[in-house]
């Protein structure tokens, strides 16, 4: 009986001695060192190598180290166990922190006065009016998001699979849901899962839907974004900007259009970070429940991807 | 009995046309087209050339267009008659809202980002921890600011003439004092008056008792800061960065370093900006004041040049 880490390329040490702390008494081994793979009940798993749990054969349960699970279920081997994922309520803070800058960072005009200090160009001008948000995406950190802004006075527009009911927010659905989400969206935030269904769903297509002028905010996962359709709707004015702290690929390729694009704020993957002692206290209690065959916390709907 | 603007390179349509809807009876001539300037009692005015109110014979007030009255004092030839100024609580909000979003900034490393996406460098990082902050100057600015940040969580010690009493804020006064307001101080915000006593005070001693690696964010007057010592605190790592949003010289001369620096971030006097409604309804006031004989609204102490 014993747990896994398997979260490649990542210092672990700090996570290995907050686990201790909470399980003294279970072994952890962590990735690619594992001394007996048939001995492992309990795999807390981060952008695996695909293949990588397929010798664990007593595995109980697979507990993602985030919020999102798409970069395990794209593995083909991926055995057929209960998974779980992080719900860290500081989490939810940290993003809504990260957007509420964004947000007044466009409000203040700092991304165009940023660019104008690069060409030394004094150009005084008022604060951008910013009204009107879509909240694409109305998970734990899309709900936050968007009680946050209803709260800053935004008249707040939300869009999911299935339709939500949130104080102060005007929910849609679906596919004509969509277009009506974000036709008068002077901010469009996309909080959404990655999931077959979310996939490129921002394409030119849907890009043409938003209201002329718009300016994109994506912190769920670079996937979502077609880059190029993103490219011509800024190069075509019909969005104004965005700020992308997601990728396709992470880190951004150096020869990326994004990093040069001077309407792009590029953040590398910092909008929320996994808190390693909530993670811990998580990933704890799921190993006691998994070992009394209890409930876990935070199942994934593995049919619906999240 | 008439009322001048001396607001040289403005264009001050709709002030004119607010304050005729606030005193129809009134008549409003903008310099330099001034046909009677012998009936002018009242003038209007930012940035005036020097000697260009000598002739209003019958002047009884100098109102200040804006919250300062610098750029007034320095008229060699300004006419012996009481100052007032505008206090518009608007501008306080605006201020507020403009320092509020540049802390959020800096605390989310924003500026950091922006330098490495221009290099195309991916380099995640956690927030600064910012939890102090030196609030210099406590007039209506200041003060909403200290206020403000105290409601945020910040650890704020203020620095005046003469030592405020405010809740939540540690003040200081005085040489010994100003060391003290800023030895701990992760954010400096200047907000002090232009005057002969704070004219160049920024410089290369007392930056060099800010705290190691502070940031200064200066919204006040680009007087009040040394740009060449500024400059060699930031290239001595003294301090980590500056949000300079005022300038000795404005609009800030293309070839002036700051432009260029990467640890300066440059908005060209955005942060908050007179507004012609409330300014109006104070000019108005004032004017009436005048000509009842009555104690005008906010009267500027010549002798402390603020």
């Amino acid at each position: 009986m014993s747990i896994a880490l398997v979260i490649p390329d990542r210092d672990l040490s700090r996570l290995v001695a907050v686990l201790k702390q909470h399980l003294p008494e279970v072994l952890i081994e962590q990735w690619p060192d594992i001394k007996q793979p048939e001995q492992v009940e309990f795999a807390v798993v981060w952008k695996q190598p695909a293949g990588s749990l397929q010798h664990f054969s007593a595995l109980k349960v697979i507990q993602s180290y985030g919020a999102g699970v798409d970069s395990i279920l794209r593995d083909p081997q991926l055995p057929a166990v209960p998974i779980s994922r992080i719900v860290d309520p500081m989490l939810a803070t940290a993003m809504v922190r990260y957007l509420d800058t964004v947000v007044r960072m466009y409000q203040l005009r700092l991304d165009q006065f940023a660019r104008q200090q690069q060409l030394a160009q004094w150009r005084p001008k008022g604060p951008r009016k910013l009204n009107s948000m879509a909240v694409l995406g109305l998970g734990e950190l899309g709900q936050a998001a968007a009680a946050h802004f209803v709260g800053e006075g935004f008249s707040v527009t939300g869009w999911s699979r299935t339709v939500k009911q949130l104080p102060g927010v005007q929910c849609f659905a679906g596919t004509d849901g969509f277009s009506t989400a974000v036709a008068k969206a002077d901010l469009v935030i996309c909080l959404l899962p990655l999931t077959s269904a979310t996939e490129g769903l921002l394409n030119e297509q849907q890009l043409a839907l938003f209201k002329t002028g718009a300016i994109l905010i994506n912190v769920a996962r670079g996937a979502i974004v077609d880059d190029r359709a993103l490219l011509a709707a800024l190069d075509s004015e019909q969005l104004a900007a965005a700020c992308l702290d997601v990728f396709s690929q992470e880190p951004l390729p150096a020869a990326h259009p994004f990093w040069a694009h001077p309407k792009v704020t590029v953040t590398p993957h910092i909008s929320a970070v996994t808190n390693i002692d909530t993670a811990a206290r998580q990933i704890a209690e799921n190993y006691r429940r998994s070992q009394h065959g209890l409930a876990l916390l935070h199942p994934v709907d593995v049919g619906q991807q999240y």
